[in-house]
């Protein structure tokens, strides 16, 4: 198997983005990755997307990007794994080059969520629940989350000031990021008093509507030196599913696919939790961040939350988690989420990340995640030098 | 790179299939295909599917497919390439066993289609094309495909009738195959009579709307040997793209996105045309069967027409093409096609085709091909002793 590295990253400010469509989302940022990359030609790509049907009325995705990235003919496949799509674009990407079928792979993932009106948005995300036992019965994802965030909080004892303390650090952070959505400083206070969704959830609980679409370039570490790029290396990757209904699980405050996800590419990097620098997680509910922390072992259960209070999560704490500012603040394009947790890794890897930077990062991971968790996928990426 | 073969199939009976939901479909091929294999663990699979979204408001396939199957937590991964979807998921499993990242994958496709009413079927199936320049515009595919068949009419002298063949002789094979949705026999003048949907396409030119799903399980050539399973080895394998508007193409009687895939795929299997005993094609509508001919070599450009009027791809003809009905006879449920396809060419390899079958057939095609072209897998599998 060939060692794989990430060469080339690419993604726009996300927002809601009236003036571009779903092609010109992915196309831009996949054009940023390219020239990131300074690669001159692509031999495969992937589409991570969610629900470009219910969305744009546009499926075909292969086709239509590798149409407008004048790509054509090359393979190019849609992935679809609700929110995990764009992380599951990146392991296909990792395989096709790792398993020497191409040496340079495209790999992103794209929503554009703001083209439908009244509940449409609600609607086509409760698609990736079991429609038939959860969907029709009314519930929807901060539902869900909610079931999970009072499980946890009886469980473990988790106050509702420690899931908004993780809202209030990734707005922290997104703040410093110049592609995030929101820029805005939020308290802890702010959290609690703002608007009910899904008891004990309120709306600064829950990543927002997004449009957007990021984008990695994958070559062999052997080609990625020749191109003269830092060398960051996907050292472990695993990915895995659960159940896709809440109520099919022993334990409504764990996430299975994550743990199992990651047990994958920690075994393949030869590394463990105390090794990881920094983490992009799925927070796409404050709660989701706390379960998450656990499954991948940075806390032991049950810890998360005074874990949060701590400080630890912060930069220039133990484990700094979403410097980018999180699915929270940077937003959630659900299914472009995978590829930029990817794009915030490699700043941070490479040095980048500005004011956010996480002094000394050399090992990153993320985790990404579709549905209350029926897939998950992790990738753990090394500076090499 | 590891040889690899289809060591088990599986598909239902297809037609309106009003007691199963998408689950039930997918699932119960997937264990015909796994019961046939004779495996005791599947390591990862792929879904195919072209728009749960929009006909069973269901996204996240690969989780609740994994989950239904009893599967969990192993990898599983839906790939969308509109009808194409399923000859994807088979090249990705491909990968995913050449490359060494598992042993044993399920791959399969899955479409649902009679869940929704009215004009809700065409509607979805027209997000396979480019929506905001076609869809949007009025055109849906029939339309397009009529366009197809005008030019290929008008540049190489094809006649009404011998695109009424094509179904006459897909019906007559349709006929002797138990799992097709349609056991009619027709006649060219039932064609040219039947009702027009796009001139010069009448209904009995036009696959049908079909509930289905098919699957294969994927392994080492070792790995089926110890199985021993007939040693059906994928051989060739090619994946292409081409713009997603027909109006963008250079000649509208080509499918350039198949001729690519076949290039690749022959070169791989190191055979051309002259060596395949038959072949299952994508034809969604009568006129492309006699387009994809000539992509795939079969015959020379222009002379897909006389090909058919002549028998040569009846059975027992110089080249047989769709021995199993295709798409026009045996339904075309579209995430499930390709995956169809491999199967009927194994029962085929296996010598299992009953009336069916083709004397001495060793190498079988399958192309399969997503909207109007914009997406294309061609598939080489080989008998082997």
């Amino acid at each position: 198997m060939r060692d794989v590295a990430v060469v080339g990253v690419g993604m726009q400010k996300w927002g809601e983005l009236w003036e571009k469509d779903l092609r010109d989302l992915y196309v831009e940022s996949a054009l940023l990755a390219i020239n990131d990359a300074g690669v001159d030609r692509i031999d495969s790509m992937y589409v991570g997307c969610m629900t470009s049907g219910l969305f744009n009325s546009q499926e075909h995705l292969g086709s239509i990007m590798a149409d407008y990235l004048g790509l054509t003919p090359i393979p190019a496949t849609r992935v679809e794994s609700a929110c995990a799509s764009a992380g599951i674009a990146v392991r296909m990407g990792f395989m096709e080059v790792a398993g020497g079928f191409s040496d340079i792979v495209l790999a992103g993932g794209v929503e554009k969520m703001t083209d439908v009106s009244g509940d449409g948005a609600t609607f086509a995300l409760a698609t990736a629940c079991d429609q038939e036992w959860e969907a029709y019965n009314g519930v929807t994802f901060p539902g869900l989350y909610a079931m999970m965030a009072r499980a946890h909080m009886h469980q473990y004892g988790t106050t509702r000031e420690q899931l908004a303390m993780v809202a209030v650090k990734n707005h922290e952070n997104g703040m410093k990021n110049p592609l995030a959505q929101y820029h805005v400083k939020i308290t802890v206070e702010d959290v609690i008093n703002s608007v009910k969704v899904a008891e004990p959830l309120n709306i600064f609980d829950c990543s927002p509507i997004t449009d957007g679409a990021a984008a990695v370039v994958l070559t062999t570490v052997e080609k990625a030196k020749e191109l003269g790029k830092p060398i960051i290396k996907i050292i472990g990757i695993g990915q895995a599913t659960s159940t896709i209904a809440l109520h099919s699980r022993a334990d409504l405050a764990s996430i299975d696919a994550t743990r199992y996800a990651a047990e994958t590419a920690y075994k393949m990097a030869g590394k463990g939790p105390d090794d990881i620098d920094l983490a992009e997680v799925h927070d796409c509910f404050t709660i989701a961040e706390l379960i998450v922390m656990e499954e991948l072992g940075f806390v032991e259960r049950g810890k998360s939350g005074p874990a949060v209070e701590a400080g630890e999560t912060r930069i220039g704490g133990r484990i700094p988690i979403n410097t980018s500012g999180g699915l929270k603040s940077k937003g959630h394009p659900v299914g472009a989420t995978g590829a930029a947790q990817v794009y915030s890794l490699v700043e941070q890897l490479r040095g980048e990340a500005g004011e956010r930077q996480v002094e000394g990062a050399k090992v990153g991971l993320a985790q990404n995640m579709g549905g209350s968790g029926g897939s998950s996928v992790v990738t753990i990426l090394e500076a090499q030098s």
